[in-house]
């Protein structure tokens, strides 16, 4: 298990297509596909970050059923990879956890399409991980994390260049991508 | 732009959990999601593969919407990767077309996550493409890509590796990471 790495899906805080801050909805094929790209790289915890209580009694439910619900017989698999979901509310309550869990509060490691600042490359990425420091690698959805949150974050991940210039891609598929450059199998 | 290499989604034929052939209902996400791959990677065209009228109509409307219609202006980066899609009734409708562009049949190359057969890995992919010969690499939805299928395609693909034994990746995500394994700026 690659213990000191999370992975968080936020919600909040993310910025809609003009750059104000916002709280998006849940998707839910988000949850699947970052469960599962968790799994396969051998992350213990995907925080799915929503301050919105509705929202996170709808993936509660969602993940409950796969878990421990008649999903859980019928897809032992899908199973497998959301247990590894957590439902929370803030980034701050992210920390938090995981400060408890390992000792000292983790690095917060965002990702960006068009960083506002300067990056750390995946060198960098796997030196942080490294020392052990426990790391939480945040991913955005809307239109990405949110101005304020890229700029207090402690590191902001150089974005994925393809064959040109377009990057516009998911938040699942970047995830993938980025997971897959950091921990896969090559 | 790596002009001899196009995608395929299939939804047919794909199988179910039980191994039968079956056709499967195209998802929206799976549509955006490949269609930015794609452009994020210079590849040309992503076949959107269904035998059903009605489920061509839908996704006719969807592509259309953000191409031609108003979600052309509201989102030029969505219109950008929508506009490689081609929706189309076969895989023998994809052969057909290719070799009317290129003038040879396409190589078809299948993935899978659990192979039935010999794979071919990274290295001979790039190799069969950089012999020129148009390429199909086509991605299956459901529980994959039928056994026929996989038996006769030209090549099956490696399936990707994470940290562990645990390979059940979304489409969206497995192709995502196929494609920044084999184009991506690493």
């Amino acid at each position: 298990m690659t213990h000191n790495l999370s992975i968080a899906l936020a919600h909040h805080p993310v910025q809609n297509k003009n750059g104000d801050t916002i709280t998006s909805a849940v998707t839910n094929l988000d949850v699947h596909d970052l469960a599962r790209c968790a799994r396969t790289y051998n992350i213990d915890t995907v925080f799915v970050v929503t301050p919105l209580e509705e929202q996170k009694r709808l993936i509660g439910q969602l993940v409950a059923h796969w878990v421990s619900g008649y999903g859980a017989t019928y897809n032992p698999k899908r199973r497998e990879a959301l247990a590894g979901v957590q439902i929370i509310e803030s980034m701050e309550a992210v920390k938090d956890t995981v400060a408890l869990r390992h000792g000292v509060p983790p690095k917060l490691v965002a990702t960006a399409a068009r960083p506002p600042r300067e990056t750390l490359d995946q060198a960098g990425l796997r030196d942080l991980l490294e020392t052990g420091a426990p790391v939480v690698l945040v991913f955005g959805t809307a239109w990405g994390l949110s101005p304020a949150f890229l700029e207090n974050a402690d590191h902001v991940l150089a974005p994925i260049h393809g064959r040109g210039d377009y990057n516009h891609l998911s938040v699942r598929t970047a995830a993938a991508i980025i997971l897959d450059r950091l921990l896969g199998d090559r």
